[in-house]
């Protein structure tokens, strides 16, 4: 290794303490600092990172130091390498993808969660960390009105995953394990799921993990007519004709809120052909699921009761930081039966009485970190109340937005704004080829994101490409949706007028 | 909801602001404070936690609070509710399981990962993400003496994983899709993977999910004269034979450091099997991989560059906190042609130039946090140096350990201890009845843990009981483990008195 100096005195590297509690104190007040000023200044930064692929690589050495080196060069060292190769996630004026929200509550509630260290995998080895997942999973299912049948106080259970793609895969586990247990394991050839072409992209992957054979993968077309989203007659006419081609119907995964355009697909009917036809029947609710915590919102949900399982990611609007996708599903044993394990190492009375809940069975990995905290500190620090008027805000901000949009003739809304998200795109003139839209389009994209003071990304839906101006960012304010606005415009000028 | 007061007054939540600088580094700090007294003052936990069942189901209201409620009594309830039932994984009495070591500078990178809240799902998402992942993960494999066919610098590759289930699903998944490529994708029921009866648990849960039958996952049986490691025989017999009865060998999970016992597969016999039957070798050293950064301890990795891919969780033994597990592969194109996506919304111009690296597609989800921050702070701020006499100092207190267990000669050391875990067993008389011993440890288990003076584990290898004491919390200095072999010969004292 290059940067080994055998000289070093290893007799010293020897009284190295690791977590002296002192040390930690001071570093991690150094570091309270650093973060508060970053949260501060944010908006000095360009949203997009402005930096070359390879940047960092040619800046830093090619090995690990032998020997230590003080706290106070590694800060300096993120200012000088790391910054400028962030992309800004929480400035005020980051518009793309759905913003990732966070809160001083969460922030804290992570630091919990990191100092305690707990790994969870069964309820003896961290009996707090257990079961306040289960009260903070009832407490979000209270807030989301969900029956009963979702609840550990009633007949089912929810537990935190890292992301929906986990979710997914493990709900699809378990019901592919059901379906083989009736048709044989060597049938898996048979299995067939559903979704839309709406459906987020990561299922196709969860299901590939799965062993479902890609050309058994049903990915239904939608419609502009329809918002996009996924039919119920369409769905049961292809479920039709795979039984009648001697295929068995598995999986059916909705979405509430897709990532391209928040396209909303109808539970209950959808619920009405999955039930007909044995269909394991999940919701996919990632990102609006938590509006639903507002009774004006809450309709969206309905059918719920019919559903098999429901995932929703409060770090993509429940202010939670990274990474946390809370799943709840109607039958944990039968999650429990196709994910869970027993070594002798992690045997105990506890969970061999069936007294208690083992979150390791309901997961892909055996590890796994307190994070029901985060959520925990969110819910007792603002209240239902906050999170509620939280969501109608950036709602609020979409809303002005949209009315900008609409103001300008050159601009149009190309799909009907739902939640947070506005889909939009420049049109000014009446009757263009599609394909100099859509390049037109890109040069203001691009035009837009060079400036590093805000940052969009795009999307195509139906053949067209348009613009995505998601609210939500936790710095967001209304001054900085007109900013963005106001240089959308100018992108507009500069290009038209070229 | 119960708890919902609909008179609050949600004008004034409106002006919620949960990001507020100012707010957010008052509360921090008053965090940081609350961790340093925590670990200032740790040993005064029971390490295993006391609580019975459902102990904080009954403390907690059934619903979320309409209202915030102050981040004061929030704290105050982490300390009356949560703090009884958390089992202390870092107090230096926590001999459990692998221990899950930390460090000052791991905190303080998690909080900076935290910070930025960056989604790296690709490179311009968060380039200093992507980039700074690619140089840890080398400098880690710099210093394991990885060949160059496993670094970016070279033809390689490597990722942070949540844990090892996902690195081995990974890898399988790629194992697997390469192999139906050849043999048609309806031929998944004839593909069989190899392991030993050692293998962590999470090998045959990760096998099922990729679709892998269960009867063709092989867990070959290992014997104590051998050690409890995989013999070379054995599997090339079992290919053998499943190679003669029509079935395509596919995987081989080989372990350095089981987790039973620290049984160590030897990989260069395994590695002329695997490559002479075409078989993905993949070798899981989650916990003893780390000691070998210690030029001594290197032997045991001897044979990787023969392997495809190598997993390792610096959380067991590297001071990085939950969940961090470095996967290297030979291959990523092989990794990255199976686990790939490429939705409309995330296309960008540096991933279709093919001259960056998008993590999102070497792993399960789509979302990924900026861990790498956490390996670089504590590279960098102990150096290569301190972090292997951490692990020789963990070493030489287990074998201090092993030494009192040998000057006692009601006790027994089961299986020959390697690195920092003994396996004992009290077994004061010659000819006694196993059922007798094995009642007999676990009664000692039981005495010991329910003092809350130390936690220990126990498991069980080719049908014997022994109790395992795993040294390597990051607190714990010689005085504790001499403290713990006291408190056990005094059970074993209590035991065989009574």
């Amino acid at each position: 290794m290059g940067s080994i100096d055998s000289n070093y005195d290893t007799e010293s590297a020897g009284q190295c303490r690791p977590l002296e509690p002192e040390e930690f104190r001071k570093q991690a007040h150094q570091m309270v600092d650093f973060i508060a000023d970053y949260y501060k200044n944010i908006e000095s930064y360009p949203v997009l990172s402005q930096v070359e692929p390879g940047y960092l690589q040619s800046r830093l050495p090619e090995t690990a130091p032998y020997r230590p080196e003080p706290f106070e060069s590694i800060l300096k060292d993120v200012h000088k390498d790391i910054i400028p190769g962030v992309t800004h996630w929480l400035s005020p004026n980051f518009f793309a993808y759905f913003p990732a929200t966070v809160s001083s509550a969460a922030f804290v509630g992570e630091m919990l969660c990191t100092c305690f260290n707990a790994v969870g995998f069964n309820w003896l080895a961290s009996p707090a960390e257990l079961e306040l997942e289960m009260v903070v999973m009832d407490w979000l299912a209270s807030m989301l009105k969900l029956p009963n049948s979702f609840t550990f106080l009633g007949t089912g259970g929810g537990v935190i995953q890292g992301t929906t793609s986990e979710a997914i895969l493990c709900t699809l586990i378990a019901a592919r394990d059901r379906a083989l247990e009736s048709i044989g394991v060597d049938s898996i050839h048979k299995l067939v799921v559903y979704g839309s072409d709406q459906t987020h992209s990561t299922y196709a992957k969860a299901c590939n993990l799965a062993g479902i054979l890609p050309c058994n993968i049903r990915s239904i077309r939608t419609e502009a007519v329809a918002n996009f989203s996924l039919s119920p007659d369409s769905l049961h006419r292809e479920i039709e004709a795979d039984v009648a081609a001697g295929m068995v119907p598995l999986y059916l995964c909705a979405t509430v809120g897709t990532t391209s355009t928040t396209a909303i697909d109808s539970l209950s009917p959808l619920a009405d052909v999955a039930n007909d036809y044995g269909l394991w029947f999940h919701v996919d609710a990632a990102y609006a699921g938590s509006a639903c915590i507002c009774p004006e919102f809450r309709h969206y949900l309905d059918g719920i009761e019919r559903a098999d399982s429901l995932s929703l990611s409060p770090h993509k609007w429940l202010l939670s930081y990274l990474d946390c996708c809370c799943l709840w599903v109607k039958r944990p044993s039968v999650l429990v039966k196709a994910l869970s394990t027993d070594p002798e190492y992690l045997k105990n009375k506890p969970s061999e009485s069936n007294s208690v809940v083992d979150f390791k069975d309901w997961q892909v990995g055996t590890g796994r970190r307190f994070k029901a905290l985060r959520l925990w500190f969110v819910m007792r620090s603002y209240g239902v109340a906050n999170l509620q008027s939280h969501i109608r805000s950036d709602i609020q901000m979409a809303k002005m937005f949209e009315e900008f949009v609409n103001s300008d003739p050159r601009f149009e809304i190309v799909v009907p704004r739902v939640f947070s998200l506005v889909c939009f795109r420049l049109n000014p003139f009446s009757k263009s080829d599609p394909c100099n839209t859509e390049l037109l389009n890109r040069k203001l994209l691009e035009w837009v994101n060079s400036t590093g003071q805000v940052y969009i990304t795009h999307t195509k839906v139906g053949g067209v490409y348009m613009l995505r101006f998601a609210v939500g960012a936790t710095l967001t304010e209304e001054h900085h949706v007109s900013a963005a606005w106001k240089l959308i415009r100018e992108g507009a000028d500069a290009l038209l007028c070229s």
